[in-house]
């Protein structure tokens, strides 16, 4: 029996351009994306973590249309995808959660663009196929501070693709590919 | 040395709910998202396949912003990503093209979330990693018609996740979460 996996995305704290710590604002497609890569791969929850209130109330009248009847009519995958997301104020909240519904504190698990990542996603894999928990936290913007990196229980390592001739590597992925590629590896068949 | 890799993003003809055949309009994050993807994994070109002329000449308009000065002061690496975008017809064009720039006309490989693919990504990355030169078509809407599964040479097997309790499979990704996956099969490290 396969471990319980759940994601977050995260809002707040997350990095700037300049390495500064900001706030960014809900993507609709983030969700949307995100939603289905989890409802695929299948997550058990999806947190959408902003500490804005009115950020979360207008995500809420989201998921709300989805989840009702009209939603349901016209896209009832969309309305699937959608039932296993929840909009709390921290990702501290987002583990509470995991703790409260589950009985077991999940083990938390960043992913970086930035090399300080070392842990493979084959590790996390086999972790979960033997059972673990985890909650897999994805940063908007310029990515996770290092204060969350500090507190996770495990650090993944970068999504990289051949190297450039000159030795280097770009990977400048969006936060809606970035989480499908980690989600098919950690749970693709 | 591996193979030449490109990509393409099939506006028409496209599937559309019913099963009838229609044209999609280009979503601009569809663009962004691809284009990231294929610059990390490494493609060599990035095709935006629509017949209609006003959504090449839009598609060109934003592809000239971020290629020129103004973008390029904004976001270097989107500048990058976009180096390797072009607009085109029909997606015989952008095997012509192919053909044209490498010399050799490219195995065409489509990829569906329907049942009737069979091949392995395994077998077209080793195909890759022994030199050949592989053009991957996108559908948008509800995928590539069967016209254009036919006139492939190869038909990837569907993306899924984990069997759900009563063994269905679900597996409604968008097409960038798709591309992104694919991607990464193809060519993650």
């Amino acid at each position: 029996m396969t471990g319980r996996l759940a994601v977050a995305l995260v809002h707040h704290p997350v990095l700037d351009r300049h390495g500064g710590v900001q706030t960014t604002a809900i993507t609709n497609l983030d969700v949307h994306d995100i939603a289905r890569s989890s409802r695929t791969y299948g997550c058990a929850a999806f947190y959408i973590v902003t500490p804005v209130e009115a950020q979360r109330a207008q995500a809420n009248a989201m998921l709300g249309y989805w989840e009702g009847d009209r939603g349901e009519r016209r896209n009832k995958d969309r309305t699937e995808a959608f039932r296993r997301v929840h909009v709390v104020a921290t990702y501290q909240d987002a583990v509470d959660e995991e703790t409260r519904v589950f009985g077991t504190r999940p083990l938390v698990v960043v992913t970086s663009a930035r090399p300080q990542g070392t842990v493979p996603y084959t590790d996390v894999r086999a972790r979960l196929d033997a059972g673990a928990h985890a909650l897999v936290l994805f940063g908007t913007g310029h990515g996770l501070t290092n204060d969350v990196h500090a507190a996770a229980d495990l650090v993944l390592a970068p999504l990289v693709g051949p190297k450039d001739d000159d030795g280097s590597t770009w990977n400048h992925l969006s936060v809606r590919s970035a989480a499908a590629i980690i989600l098919d590896r950690l749970r693709g068949s």
